[in-house]
């Protein structure tokens, strides 16, 4: 089914019940799909902010703080390589406590904030509980049976509605478990790499498309008119496979003031034989190590674009 | 001195006396340069047509054919990646009394020769004995100082006045002998290796500019606007140094009704530590390096293309 309102065509996200083997087939196909009724974290349901206030722990947790309720992620450890760089958000350390404080209190001028911390051994025992009743079984046997590598991390969302995660990709498989609250995912193959210009891998906006999807720009981003997405909207239980490689731009909705997810992020599988013609992701690993390789090369950002240019311009555009 | 009637800047290649300390600097330095009096290929300066006729050798030559007295190299092992590439020239083996022949007669309406033949030891004894009678010393000497590899070939080329070699760049450092008629070359440091827009790496024309000088089309290759070229006119008894990775056209002037030439090509200086900023032609070899490594991965010159422009369009462009 077509969703209309938007620049790009755009198509849903099947919604399957996490025992409908076609959706196992799709994960294996490293294809989005909305699992219902999974349980796979149904504890977790009750997480809301009182809760994890009460249960979450003492420890400091990393929470963004934004002027716009956007929260363009960067990495830290490339903002030497970009000294102009500014960062669009500001990386905060606080315990759930004050978080929860300013959160709540929120008033218009002041900044947003947008809560991202892994979970860790610093749990509380409820949310410790919590955590081990999980269906470890049910995720274990998937993690085998569509061969993914280890579970890495857990990471905790809570964000204001209308908070947004622009478009971006991951290194990871991920199952994206909502918690409370509605959120929007807009997802894009890694066919449509190239349509979303990626900012170089050396830059803080690593994996971040330089693209604003509310705001396109045709004549910089041609390609944008070619773009195709795969839309779902998950609540309460549902668990929305984002496939490793693939963009995503997240929004929580207002039908909730605040949104928690939890993601379950799993290593990408072995690499394979490599068999002909390459997947698109295989394409986005060569295109990273390319420019990973050029960097160490030449060190200086100005120059690696000066080499690309030089490889490119005129003679393979 | 700057030389006008031409769409870019250009400027004379020293002529300087080989044992001109300063010469030797230029040689040392990478930069072109005319050695005058060198008597490195003296015993000749006699190979015109009727001597090479009787004392070169019953073996076969590899000849060129072109229509248009333009003889753009190609790479024959690269054809099978570019089904659809035309060969501009035909490649022949005639015995070089076949040649001498087709060249002494040749009418309008027929097509041009161009001889392009490695000595070896086909060759008759007084061939023989003139090539033992080169400046070897000198050559010994000047090798070492520069820290140049392995002479690899000579490369004996006979062309009909007005013959074009169009521009290219080789992989090997260049003494360049002028032995009969004059030649023209036009050089291109590798600092303007992007202003000449070099075909991909896979393809029959690898090394060659995809521009062709008297029909510059500033649309598609804007960088031409600013290339700065050498000029050197080179008669019997001159050598010009060629620097490895420099662009260079040559043609053979009007003056005499054809051109003999004797190429000295030797391998590069071994790499040495690198020290930073890279230079130009350290550029062009992580350039080529890169370009091999793509074709190796995707096999189909197609995906190499589209590689690179999902690479760099937008993102480094
Ligand atoms: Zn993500
Ligand atoms: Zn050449």
């Amino acid at each position: 089914m077509e969703i209309e309102d938007k620049f790009y065509t755009c198509e849903e996200v099947p919604r399957l019940s996490f025992q409908d083997a076609k959706a196992m087939q799709l994960i294996a196909d490293e294809k989005p799909v909305v699992l219902t009724h999974a349980h796979i974290c149904e504890p977790a349901l009750k997480w809301d902010l009182k809760y994890l206030l009460e249960h979450i722990g003492d420890a400091e947790h990393v929470v963004f703080a934004s002027c716009s309720n956007v929260f363009k992620y960067y990495d830290d450890q490339k903002i030497k390589f970009c000294p102009q760089f500014e960062r669009p958000t500001e990386k905060l350390a606080m315990t759930f406590k004050e978080f929860y404080q300013r959160f709540n209190n929120w008033k218009p001028g002041e900044k947003k904030l947008y809560l991202q911390q892994s979970l860790s051994s610093t749990v509380g025992p409820k949310v410790a509980a919590d955590f081990v009743s999980f269906n470890w079984l049910w995720l274990t046997n998937l993690q085998k049976l569509v061969n993914w590598g280890a579970l890495t991390s857990n990471l905790l969302l809570i964000a204001a509605k209308g908070g947004l995660t622009p478009v971006h990709y991951d290194e990871q498989q991920n199952l994206f478990c909502q918690l409370i609250g509605q959120k929007k995912v807009t997802l894009f193959s890694p066919e449509h790499h190239n349509r979303l210009y990626p900012h170089p891998v050396y830059h803080p906006h690593d994996r971040q498309s330089q693209v604003d999807l509310s705001k396109p720009n045709f004549s910089l981003y041609p390609g944008l008119r070619h773009l195709h997405g795969h839309e779902a909207i998950v609540g309460p239980g549902d668990v929305l496979y984002i496939p490793i490689y693939w963009w995503h731009q997240v929004e929580s909705l207002n039908t909730h003031p605040y949104t928690v997810s939890l993601n379950f992020w799993y290593k990408a599988p072995p690499a394979d034989n490599i068999s002909y013609p390459l997947l698109p992701r295989q394409e986005v690993v060569i295109m990273r190590n390319i420019e990973k390789m050029i960097v160490d090369v030449f060190k200086e950002p100005s120059q690696v674009d000066h080499f690309f240019q030089s490889l490119t311009l005129g003679r393979y555009t």
